[in-house]
């Protein structure tokens, strides 16, 4: 008797945190964002020394406030799940352990606080509550597009490395290791910064040579640029095409392909 | 007798200030464009100090005397609509009010006159122009791409977003607070200046590990900027097949839309 | 007698000067195109203060050379044509006589000879030469897609100049006329360095209000860059299709848009 | 009988070396990437003078055992292949022997040492194991696309180009040969650093009328890198497209490449 009480309360305490299609179970989800959203802003705001030098103990104060609420959070999850370790072991489940281990290891290592950045990746919980609304299915989409992509740009991705350690190791030995360019590495590092036209001006080529093979290269990432991009878009529109077509085949003339709003075979007429 | 003198009066100062369609309207609409405009360049030319110190007695005269005609302006448009309310809260309408007041509250508050800036979003006004001729198509067009591209990339820039916290944090940990990285923030602040591939180099990583984390960063916003690109051509590419289709209405049930080679009616199967 | 003799000579000189589909007139261009680019390689390596102190004077009688033949090249075009001042008012030959002027205009005026850098927008014949080729297809093509998505781009780019010319006052007001932004045209150029992600660095934000700002500013000009490829990839798509369909009418089933390699029609099997 | 014996052996050793389609060639293929990918780490380490200065020992060590591993490999390919000269002076084999060649050379002449870089080039090998996996239909399609929009892309390079020069020489003019506008070589450098949003910042205007300019050619190069993207995605939709198109061949006339919904075949009205 006692038993089924206690899963009585388990499954509510379930429905309240892992799911958000209850009124409970949305205001968890709403108050758990602000809770992780105010705690990043105070991490934030601890990282601006002058605030940090003022407003010192007040930020640590609420830091373990947050690391409180957020260890109860931990333990809530871990008992009202059938099978915890599934949790402790699942993306979400480490991302929530890493946000709160840093507040405890700063007992020990001083150092060991600025590690709380890592609450930043607790943002991606943002998506769970867009779960309920039509940005599911475009996200859906959009997820589709890229994993459709991944493989054609996985090979664009290699070339260019293998560009950028070229032309890398080249501008290093034109310019001679000097400039900026001490290093293959930061001569690499140099490339990746052109081809992508970041273009810091942290390093940036001084003999005519250098700029002549550098301005090639600028070139080349203005062609270079447009591969990933020209992949991407066409994905998306393979996607759009094929949530748009119906395959249903016409029972009179055997075609398929009709729109989605069609309840007539465009071809032959026929009731579809 | 009089009323309907006035109400003729005033229809006829409505059809000048907020219609184009008549020559005295455009003659209105085109030299309010030119006002506005050279009242930008005359706040633009006062902001240079070179400028401000030999001329500034002129370039205030000539604000004063613009302030006076858009005030004239205002009033005008207050006056001649029938629901004046309307227009104070529309979006033109507080750009207008805000193009004025800058210069009333210069009196008392000497900083304010700078304030009137603002009157660049005056120059919005020039869109209501182009309503008249083909541009009007052109930019519904456009709207409606970037309207049905909206929840797409709103998605994509909360992942953007994400994404920058978490790569600003991580960068202020490898960079250990120097370097310009001296708070989260402006680590944020780099990210951000780095994915977008603006690459301003005021912030830019200087050790080992700093710089390798950094260009994957640079590689992932090489292909990150594919993603936008890639949702609006397509939403682009939409609306044009949209505008494209056949508009015959069908005989049967009188709907539209059908493809170019549909030869019976998709909703009623009726032969178009 | 004569005049018909002298006729022809003209009718052969203008075929080798203007035309390019016998071998002398190929030859000539080819040539022609070779003194261009040579002649402009001699103003750049002029233009080096190093080169010009050494070889200064071989610099000097070489652009007088290319001087001689241009200006040659120019009476013989007057000569050879039937209506010269169609020729001299042509965009081709006014910036032929460009090209010529600043050498001689520098007997008088020191600085003039630096006008030379107008030849080389003489390297625009090259695309003479291309006429000939596949070259002039492909390049009626992406000339037609500019064209085409010309009224789009500047909608486009008149909303751009709109939102810089406010963004650049904004943060001339918030970064209070410091760190470079010293008046509301800097603060201008600053917004479209940094919206077009070119992104220099001489002037960068450094309130921390000024880099959020900036940031936003960034991501606005994330999404924005796909404004103008989504526009220009619609129309080269447009062309394409235009391009690809023969639009010639089946004579069996009336339908049309069949592949420029179709010899049946696709829909009834009639022989085109 | 002795030389159908070595016939045998050149073939098997043939098979492991060129081939990777048996066991012990793909472990051949495998086991040289690790080698090549270490290597060219080792040159990069050595490149590091505090590295070089403590394990300068060790590094040239182990590269003169990846050169007698690379030139032993070298001779072992020369000795399997029946027409050794088409493997030297192939692509491939080009790029072997610059592996091994800089460490000899640096025997005599001290420098030659930093060409070891050339190693990189040696990763391009990584696409010869990709061809057994569906990475090889994808590179033939991303290759098929690049030929395709080839021309295009090189029309489109070529006004770049001119564009360039003419803006490069025009901001020298402008900004006086001053603030790194030093002479037109660099100009132009500038300038295609400015059109390719790469903006090092190492050079940038300073007069009123050069940013000015300069703000000009920004909003030009934003247009500009529209370009190549259109041509590109369209030429991937295009090769997509063909991709898709039904291979099935005509019954009459034994060719392919017809249309989805295609009934009679295009080339000879056959009925499919």
């Amino acid at each position: 008797m006692k038993d089924e009480k206690d899963e009585k309360w388990r499954a509510r305490l379930h429905e309240i945190i892992y799911e958000s299609n209850t009124v409970a179970g949305k205001a968890f989800d709403v108050s758990l964002l602000v809770l992780i959203f105010t705690s990043i802003i105070i991490v934030m705001a601890d990282s601006i020394e002058q605030w940090h030098n003022h407003y010192g103990n007040l930020f640590s104060t609420l830091e373990w406030s947050f690391t409180f609420m957020f260890t109860l959070e931990y333990l809530l999850r871990l008992v009202s799940i059938k099978k915890p370790w599934r949790y402790v072991f699942s993306f979400l489940g480490i991302i929530d352990l890493l946000a709160i281990i840093p507040s405890y290891l700063s007992i020990f290592y001083t150092g060991a606080q600025s590690l709380l950045v890592f609450r930043g990746l607790r943002l991606l919980r943002v998506f769970r509550i867009f779960k309920l609304t039509r940005f599911l299915s475009e996200m859906k989409f959009l997820g589709g597009a890229i994993k459709g992509s991944f493989t054609k740009i996985s090979i664009f991705m290699l070339v260019v490395l293998t560009l950028v350690v070229i032309l890398g190791s080249l501008m290093y030995l034109i310019e001679n290791g000097q400039h900026g360019f001490s290093n293959i590495p930061d001569s690499i590092y140099w490339a990746i910064v052109t081809i992508t036209t970041v273009g810091y001006g942290d390093i940036s080529p001084t003999t005519p040579l250098g700029k002549f093979v550098a301005s090639i290269i600028m070139l080349m990432g203005y062609g270079i640029i447009a591969v990933p991009t020209g992949i991407l878009t066409n994905e998306i529109a393979l996607q759009a095409r094929k949530k748009e077509q119906k395959h249903e085949v016409c029972p009179g003339c055997g075609k398929e392909g009709h729109d989605i709003d069609a309840k007539y075979c465009k071809h032959c007429g026929t009731l579809l």
